[in-house]
């Protein structure tokens, strides 16, 4: 073990005093914040907000990675997973400086110190976890469970960096976090940079014990190994023994990460190292009040949160407090104007070495924009609409093989999947790019490589959070994905949408690549499965964020998807979600009409219409492929059996051009609107999704109860395409229907045909039900012109 | 080891080969069942469906599983993790009768072989993965990653069932898969039963390896060992060798379960036990096609689905089929009828004992009603609405606590939280009841006991799978958790209210327990919480599913949570959403009015209006307790400003009663929906959620345009209650200011006082945005009477 001089430990414990301290402020006080006039009960907030329990331990690992980073000029970032640290984080960027460059009203002087206090979990201030706001994370401490699929993520093709990822024993319960321990089976020495994991122990979650906090060294040892780390303890309540422990550990850790990137980078070693993870175990609350009220606080989960209250009201509280805060001898810290005494700035790592403001924690602006082929290069030749089948995604996996050897050179760009790349169509990826997976590859595999940049793990969790933590550094990618499974990392969308809207009205924050999700095998095409593998749900959890960053498209067909996928990669600071299945089919649109027809976001479909010069009698709108086919059958039927009904058909690619302008950037204004759903005709909606999301959308438009909507309406089971447009209402048959009776209203010929429709949809239904083998699909051609 | 006799394992090896030729014949057959005529092209199916690959392990596990129950009497149940495994149980459920029983139709002879092939993966029958229709199962094979916190559920309270529990090397990838081993360490073996997890890896997912299918058994021994179990491995492809040792390991595993339960029930044992976990290493399509045009199949990914397609077309691929299907001998297996021979016959387990017949499989059979106390026993005094203040979820609480009471005999109901049950205020409940922890206990611990059925993980998912599994054997409970963080198991919620949706025309499965989600800490009220913290998303997800099973309610206050809450405890089959804050709250309703309210499930509060008599110019209606809040006050404050002005106030509770009654069971009749709403006034509706849902809610009701919702528009931070509202829109002013223009439609008067409604926002706002310290909230009382 490597020895660290005692004097400079001094210095880090006394840096690590102040850390503390200012985490006790930002609790505690709302005045006097350095203790140079005798506490009074004013001095103290009115309410107690925050987390105590968590912060000494992790501004002890910032204090130690800053002497690292001074050391060995290291490239590392901090990433806090205790949800509630914030404090801690908050504490530590400011003794470094980089929080007065971004706020320059939290100076690093008295007034600022007590505007750092007074901000701290206070209306109109900074929440309690670490947050966008926070200089030097890409990490919110709010929902658990991501921190080392993020740290992996930023890792990946980062091959300087140093990811410390600090897992409280709270976040370690986490479905997500448990799965992305395996994540170093997908890092690759020679390219890729490391992970720290430090598995912090205190013992507690909120109120009750941890299974890892009360589970032996022995335990744990096997448990990480087997994940395939070398883990190694740091254990104490005795600060400068945990000083002179932690240093020796993690100087230990930085040699063998350094060793294990030379043996892969310099002498070609193939073998997954065994990369270090750090188990620290100190009290909860540590340095804290031992006991109040005849209570024991350090060390037990009541250090959870405040763990000495009624301080305004309780001189007995208030004698605890006041020793405890003095106990840190800020006096010997900060300087009569608050600046932090020399010997103790002289520890904070130069310039952009500062966690706080390291560019991978503000990935915009390290971001390399993707050089990318001509979408156009990829397209199908239409000559007409609906004469050709193709799988749509085909073409955009011509589109990414090219997007991967065009990008070779610059490596920021990866593809995530649950294992689905050749379901989804996408295979001709394989034609340039492997599968990753650093174990041994047997003879049997197909593209496997340590090299490959096609993220293969079954778990949208950690392909999504993977993604996350890429791009938040800078990179780019795309996460495909079953549509009814992308529900399993739903919420990681939502806090990912979330932290975009946030971060844009952050000026200083840089832009950062959009999270492009493509869900594909779709609830209308999932022949073989059953229903709980049809569930579009994901749209209208995204139909619940901002339109600042929230973006769907439902694209039709190839043309109009290449368009989409080209505009999403190189888009920033959204989440677009792109839907579409994988399955041959029609065709619509040239390159240049799917251009237009994306740029716009919607369009009136001229040739699969009849209502020129004159205003339709119906509206037959669609979004979404199998909707599209749908409509533009009905279309024909109609205007082949009722040539004087007038027929208008308008697809939407872009969902959200139907929003009101006044909520989404997006939306048409209400004359284009008007100009396409006319201003008071029946509109028949075919819609990919739940149908009842474009009631939601498109209130506010002009007559917005006239828009009769079919859609998935959770029929489904193992069946036939067809049918499942008949069991949920949309088929062709019943779009004509409803048109015609909603048409009635203006036109008097129809109830026969009705019948007529009635009639097919029956024939076709019971021929669907009662002949099981040998099962003919109701044409798609039969229509066409 | 122990040793099973030879001849005994060669008689179930026989029964297994019959499974697997089922199996194929599910995948490949549609005449010819029994292979009795020469193989021809037209009696192969003409789409190739289903997968292969992990069901001839699934079978074997099923065949030494039924020798278990039949040596020892063992009350054993099966859940198949792996996704697509589905034909192999149904082979087995058929081959045990289970299935004939159920479905006449697929009859044990020729003839009803003939339909089990051909209903398999096929328009109109079965999926091809475990699905709720298949006997035996409280497990779905889609969404993966839930098999082991549903085998825990199943067992906690289940003293005497062994829940085998087969994960696959797929699902073992998962997030919640790995989140759920540390299961164990809430298993109490003195009350609980066992669970035998088997981790099944034959190498591969679809295409790629998988992680532990490729990590050294070391690893595997660490990792499971790491989790606290005590590993056992059989591995080969010799079938006669693998079935000696899986029987002789089976025996073992027994054993210890056994002898460990006896070690608590009669030694009076506290130890966690080392359960035993078996890993089951064999090929991939194992005693499949070798080899197929020159690629190894079987052991390789490509054995995944379908190992030799083509089968009609290709003279080749037909031969290797032939051989591989005649290889299985079927004429030794059954005999001219289609009945398995009688010595096979014999194999099966007796009544109920068989897998797919046993009752906690179909837990509605052995559910036994909760006793509920009087719920108005926990009801608040309300004289007066608005003049007092409680903790709405505290009374609950006082609730859960004597529900635990009166069913302590039964042993039949849990609670599961992730670490929140005081912070939501329901730590009443430990007054009786510990948190579940089978870890050592330390002093400083609060209520923690190897006894507790306080189930507390900082896991959303295992605590959502724990209590489905509970909940599908047979027993009931309730899951409370953080608003915003329910959508991190949403896709369970998803898919627990899909099993649910087709198990209701299921007449065999019979009615279960609701899942009963409380959501607290809502976005409202997250003070010193950030914007990551605020989400009312689940709402829209639940939205989304049908109406015969989704239930979303909203009390405002304590005697309707109450009456709320004892409906849920007392419901069968659904999904309910109860949505109220934990802090405390002014009360509206006296007991009696509440239930009536509750009953009706939205109402006219006249107390809060003052159109009596006449039809009201505005409706001012609210759902949730924050939205009735600030609705009561606009609505006093536009009472005592423009007496003139008829307002009416309606609060809705059952949020389902908004939807058109063709949509949902709860929704009223368009006359009664007039009746509070008016045909044609004005509606400003204040919404606990995003508020476009409402629009999704109302179409379809009279003239749903007017409806003018203000609800959480994705506009939080850390700040005071009062201004979360206003930042969304939701304040008493804003929904004044709104009523005001809307009605001015119909009156003359308001402009001034709309001036001044937006003249005390802005003093409000401006106060709350420069006065960060000491900030006195916005009265609540200002406005009662």
């Amino acid at each position: 073990m490597s020895h660290v001089d005692q004097g400079r430990l001094e210095l880090m414990h006394k840096y690590w005093n102040a850390a503390n301290y200012l985490t006790i402020g930002q609790i505690y006080l709302q005045a006097n914040p350095l203790l140079r006039e005798p506490l009074r009960p004013d001095h103290i907030k009115p309410r107690l907000l925050g987390h105590w329990g968590t912060s000494p331990g992790l501004s002890l690992i910032y204090v130690h990675l800053n002497r690292l980073i001074q050391d060995h000029d290291a490239n590392i970032i901090y990433l806090a997973g205790p949800g509630h640290g914030g404090p801690a984080l908050l504490a530590n960027v400011y003794l470094e400086g980089t929080y007065s460059e971004i706020y320059p009203k939290i100076s690093q002087d008295t007034e600022g110190m007590q505007h750092l206090f007074r901000q701290f979990s206070t209306p109109g201030g900074v929440p309690s976890h670490v947050s966008v706001p926070t200089p030097g994370s890409i990490h919110e401490g709010g929902e658990l469970g991501y921190v080392l699929s993020h740290a992996f993520g930023a890792a990946f093709d980062n091959p300087d960096l140093i990811v410390a990822a600090v897992v409280g024993d709270g976040e370690a319960e986490t479905a997500p976090l448990e799965g992305a321990w395996k994540s170093l089976q997908f890092l690759n020495p020679r390219r890729d940079g490391a992970v720290l994991p430090i598995l912090h122990l205190n013992g507690y979650k909120i109120s009750g014990p941890t299974v890892l906090g009360r589970a032996s060294n022995e335990h744990i040892h096997q448990l990480l190994s087997g994940h395939g780390y070398d883990v190694h303890f740091v254990e104490g309540d005795e600060p400068m023994q945990v000083h002179q422990d932690f240093a020796a550990t993690l100087d230990v850790c930085y040699a063998k990460i350094r060793s294990y990137q030379e043996d892969a980078r310099q002498h070609g070693s193939t073998q997954r190292p065994a990369w270090p993870v750090i188990v620290l175990r100190t009290p909860k609350g540590w340095t804290g009040p031992k006991e109040v009220d005849g209570m024991a606080i350090e060390g037990t989960f009541r250090a959870h949160q405040v763990p000495v209250a009624e301080v305004r009201t309780n001189a007995e509280h208030m004698h605890i407090f006041e020793n405890w805060l003095r106990s840190y001898h800020p006096e010997e810290l900060f300087d009569e104007q608050g600046h932090l005494v020399p010997e103790l700035a002289q520890l904070v790592p130069v310039g952009d070495r500062r966690m706080g403001a390291n560019p991978n924690a503000n990935g915009g602006k390290l971001l390399v924009d993707l050089d990318l082929p001509a979408f156009t290069d990829y397209g199908i030749e239409v000559t007409k609409p609906a004469t050709e089948l193709h799988e749509s995604t085909r073409q955009l996996g011509k589109m990414l093989r090219d997007i991967f050897v065009r990008n070779a050179e610059q490596q920021n760009f990866r593809f995530f999947c649950p294992d689905e790349t050749n379901s989804n169509r996408l295979g001709n990826i394989f034609e340039v790019e492997n599968r990753c997976s650093v174990e041994a590859i047997s003879p049997s595999d197909d593209h496997v490589s340590a090299d490959g940049r096609v993220m293969e793990v079954l778990s949208e969790h950690l392909c999504q959070g993977w993604l996350e933590g890429y791009l938040l550094t800078g990179r780019h990618g795309l996460f495909a994905t079953y549509e009814a499974f992308a529900m399993v990392s739903a919420s990681m969308t939502i806090q990912h949408a979330k932290w975009l809207e946030e971060s844009i009205k952050l000026p200083w924050r840089q832009p950062v690549s959009s999270l492009n999700i493509l869900l594909t095998s779709t609830c209308w095409r999932n022949d073989h499965n059953g229903f709980s593998h049809q569930g579009p749900g994901l749209i209208d959890t995204m139909l619940t964020k901002k339109g600042s960053v929230a973006r769907i498209y439902l694209p039709p067909d190839a043309n109009c998807l290449l368009s989409v996928a080209d505009h999403c990669l190189r888009s920033h600071d959204y989440v677009n979600l792109i839907v579409i299945d994988k399955q041959p089919q029609l065709q619509w649109l040239n390159q240049q009409d799917a251009i237009d027809h994306c740029t716009r976001g919607l369009s009136t479909w001229n040739w699969a219409s009849n209502d020129e010069h004159v205003e339709p009698d119906v509206v037959m709108a669609c979004a979404g492929d199998i909707p599209t086919l749908e409509t533009i059958a009905a279309a024909w039927w109609l205007r082949h059996h009722i040539p004087e009904l007038k027929v208008r058909v308008v697809n939407v690619v872009d969902l959200m051009t139907l929003y009101p302008s006044f909520l989404h950037p997006h939306g048409l204004d209400e004359t284009t609107f008007v100009d396409h759903f006319t201003a008071d005709k029946p509109v028949v909606f075919a819609f990919h999704g739940y149908p009842r999301a474009i009631h939601e959308i498109v209130h506010g438009r002009t007559n917005p109860a006239r828009f009769h909507v079919r859609g998935f309406n959770e029929e489904g089971t193992t069946t036939t395409p067809f049918d499942m447009v008949v069991l949920n209402g949309m088929s062709r048959y019943q779009l004509c229907i409803e048109a015609m009776r909603r048409a009635t209203r203006v036109h008097g010929l129809t109830p026969p045909l009705i019948a007529e429709c009635n009639d097919m949809l029956a024939r076709h239904k019971s021929y669907i039900r009662t002949n099981l083998e040998d099962m003919p699909e109701v044409s798609d051609w039969h229509w066409t012109e």
